[in-house]
């Protein structure tokens, strides 16, 4: 038994989603022919009360269209410091949009109304113009930290009166509605565009879905062809995402309470200097300066449990669908002796 | 029973390629821990004989990625008029490259390598640099014509004299070396990159391939997650590229003589001006100045029969898997009274 | 005496230019402070019926920034196959813009409305976007030649029914308007944009001028900035530009006469296949198969004659300002002897 | 009397210097035969002991080329949070490059060798990859700071180590050398690129120069006629930088004995909290909380003195070649009383 805790991307179709996916009418899709494609971005863009959603192979992709459809070459996006767009997606926002990110000094991935207006650069013509501020929620290197849905209104406010998108990054939307108990509808309104994430909590093999209305959204079909993101009989992974939505989302508040537990459990342990706040389904510790990181990363490997390394002896435990309860005693049980 | 001739990219997965793609073994290839995936890029990149393959969600995407590895921003691709990397790639070329088309006046998508020689830039600093040359086999809009491979090597020789990279769009090259009973080996001897499509004559429901050796290929992986073509467990669509490769080639011929007899019976409409000479499974025709393109189309659309305009009062019917014999049958019938 | 017709760019400022140029007021320009070039930009919108004109380093900067102002990433520009924004400017359509030229093939690189709508993309999403039509008058590559301005009209209407932009490379307008007898007002009418150059038949040692209304020119301040060329105490440029419009326009009919009496002569030579026709000041002849082209303009490079190669056996001879009456004596009569 | 201290960019070309542009060789530099231009470019790059240096329209032009030059488009130059590139430029590091900056938190818009390291990405494949560290002396927003030439050393180890280009821009390299004692000679040894401005502290009009060795400076001609910075006969701006060098880098440490007593003098007025140190030309201090900004601005603007904000309550003065003795005397009159 492998206890693979490096990210909750990991998990493979349940029986119930395979049977969903073998059993999905397909059709091609880049003709928008296909029935189940159709029918999992129509429920997406109800769920969010926007007028249309799309499809996209991965989140990556969704985020990097939605930054180009906000933006103009040399303009300015806001973000936090630890945003995924900026760290993760291998200097997209440059690549594709010649956008600049104007990053946050925030706190655990978050920041306030008042440091977007401190951000936002001068009308003067030498500077780069602000165009979009995004977020991410939860946080991924703010340690699955939720926002609070009052300061992301007060950010809504500071976007309109600045003529400036609001774009989420929702790669984990769903950890944070179940943690803080909020909706769809009430994300679609405060966002122009949110991709959501079909295949990290929820489970599904492939997918990422982008929601905004149709001013917005008019150039999003060319824009996937243009990225190479246009794909033909994908109902087998649509259907995936249809069934997730329908078992998956509630169940995240069991992966909560099982980082909670191993966020407790790791607080006893000596050689582990501090476990950062545990809200969803991330758990990231430091360990003590004394302690080699690679030794402990190993020592953990042969005990079958993998978990992965955010640099500066930070380590990051994410729990998911596939982390059943068996494996959560074993880990405990491996920890307390640790 | 509608029969349906727009592509060969609506086929759907026959009940033994739903199998194979339903007990695929998977992982997160964002890892590389797909066992299928990593599979079928193993037993492509030895089939060309190059060292290196990587899947990607469409051919447009394995392309526009190959253009990137050849080219900086500023240089120049030679290719076709007719070229589908120009034509129906909104515009990725310049978008995602940086780079600028030279575009031969070819014959039916091809032309020579004396062609290609006059349309090498000069080395003057006021120059585009040229730097890559693109062929389509078989070519989409030539009508589904096949190179004379004598002149690729031709060309492959000005490649090397000008330091130039080859790329091959082999969105339909199956159906190119059934046609010429070519192999993929001497493919990969002339070319530095290909791309196969699995989606179009070979009846998988997603995917291309890019292959190519280690040196040239280095950053693809990391264009891939760059463009968002970075997917999680995609054994399912992987599963079904080797079920094709083991089934649905050779079959291809099939489909190639179903178009030669489509081709036969049109010559004999008197509506018709012109059939195009028919090497493959694509064949384009041309209405006679008199007909009314919306019309015609119509009237064999209510007959359930679709098929494609291409502008200039020409159309395109392309015969595939699931375009079976008693299809076959009747759409003849059809056109014999036409 | 070295008789240079390789370019009409090689003209030195004359003695009353020069004194222009040193009792020039200047300040510095990036604060938008000197009044020379404000004098300058003011003169030339008003001559132009435009709300606004900005002076850049080079008429390529003018031209790459028009395309900015009119097009989008992965967007199309309708030129001829001979336009120098596609042949001469570094493929800087696709670097600064990430554009695409659709080449017309046009007759000595002129077109016709016709034509324009023919290269005008459908409305797919998977094509990439027409948004601008640029023409170039005169005509480099095309050897000096005027559009006729009834085209020009008509080519407008195209652009305004296909919500088109329309810009003009101006590089040698003031060669067509003497020669046409044209006005700067009625292109003013035609084009949404417009740059002329001050450092070729006019004479002057830098700069060109992009004229258009306030709505489209609203980025043209930053983007010049972006470009790097924004300079500061530029007036001394820009009053030779003003010397120029007050002393320099109407002469350009003595180099038009000119370079037609070079074509006579060139018409005599038994070494010389064709000359094309000559409506301005640039003068290309072809040599016959059997001339070594290498030879033949060292032949006149040994007679302090310099000219330049075109390529494919053309050479191209160029008056202007510095081209006296006592070196046009001189070339014909080593011409007559050849 | 005017009293214009809002940058050194103001400053106009004195007799000296005006009479030397006049009297310049000029040719067409575009064909690279301009005499004046060859000589300062062949000046300067013996300075600084490389093999070639390029004269550039703006400073803006010649670091932005140089940031082309040293990256490609997705990787990531490092810089400190202050740096003009960054802030300036109108987020041209994006739009040209496609390149992001990674900000460093330095102290005065200068960092450590070590905050370099940390500022590296690691190699996977999913990072934007480190290419060039980019450092500015004296620092612009940093209050015309000097580096410590042993910490650049340092840096300049930790770019060889990590294969990371290193360059230098010198809008006030001059400024820092005379500041500090050193030479050119010295800064060609550390960075591989450095743009240097002749048009700040040197007093000419116009006019930046990047030097590098062959290999690094291969494509920056093709690049500067890329982006419209090629002009024709500009001895006349070259004139003035070398007169610049032969007469105006000494005086700069009148500049800075001047900030010194400016500052001195701000030391004594209530209504400002604070000076920053003053190393060279430029004076930046901060009002105290209950000044009004836009008041105090006008109250020396009412007594024809010129300065600028900078945001954050925070005022800049920058002292030049035409801020006379006798400015120097009223000015350190008018703040006395303020």
């Amino acid at each position: 038994m492998i206890i693979d805790l490096r990210s909750d991307t990991v998990t493979k179709p349940s029986k119930g989603m395979l049977d969903a996916m073998m059993s999905a009418q397909v059709g091609d899709d880049v003709f928008r022919e296909d029935p189940t494609v159709n029918a999992l971005e129509d429920r997406l863009a109800k769920m969010f009360g926007k007028e249309k959603a799309l499809f996209f192979p991965s989140g990556s992709m969704a985020n990097q269209i939605a930054i180009k459809l906000h933006t103009n070459p040399g303009e300015q996006v806001i973000c936090d410091k630890y945003a995924h767009i900026y760290n993760y997606e291998v200097g997209g926002v440059a690549f594709h949009s010649g956008a600049s990110c104007k990053l946050i000094n925030g706190n655990r991935g978050m920041f306030t109304a008042e440091q977007v207006k401190e951000a936002i650069n001068p009308p003067e013509y030498y500077y780069s113009q602000s165009s979009l501020v995004e977020v991410e929620n939860t946080t991924n290197k703010g340690g699955g930290a939720c926002w609070d849905f009052k300061e992301l209104e007060k950010i809504k406010q500071v976007c309109k009166t600045n003529n400036l998108g609001f774009h989420l990054d929702g790669a984990r939307l769903w950890n944070a509605m179940v943690a803080k108990n909020e909706t769809t509808l009430q994300y679609g309104k405060v966002f122009d565009t949110i991709s959501v994430c079909l295949s990290k909590g929820l489970g599904c093999p492939v997918g990422s879905v982008l929601v905004g209305d149709e001013n917005i959204m008019r150039k999003s079909l060319s824009l996937r062809k243009l990225f190479g993101g246009n794909m033909r009989q994908i109902g087998y992974l649509a259907a995936a995402g249809l069934y997730a939505l329908d078992n998956n989302i509630d169940r995240l508040a069991e992966d909560h309470r099982k980082a909670k537990e191993i966020g407790a459990m790791l607080n006893t342990i000596s050689s582990i200097k501090k476990v950062e706040p545990i809200e969803t389904n991330i758990v990231i510790f430091e360990l003590n300066d004394d302690v080699d990181e690679a030794k402990f990363l190993n020592s953990l490997n042969e005990k079958n449990i993998r978990i992965i390394g955010m640099g500066s002896n930070k380590l990051r435990m994410v729990t998911h669908l596939d982390y059943t309860d068996q494996m959560h005693d074993k880990l405990l049980e491996v920890l307390k002796v640790l």
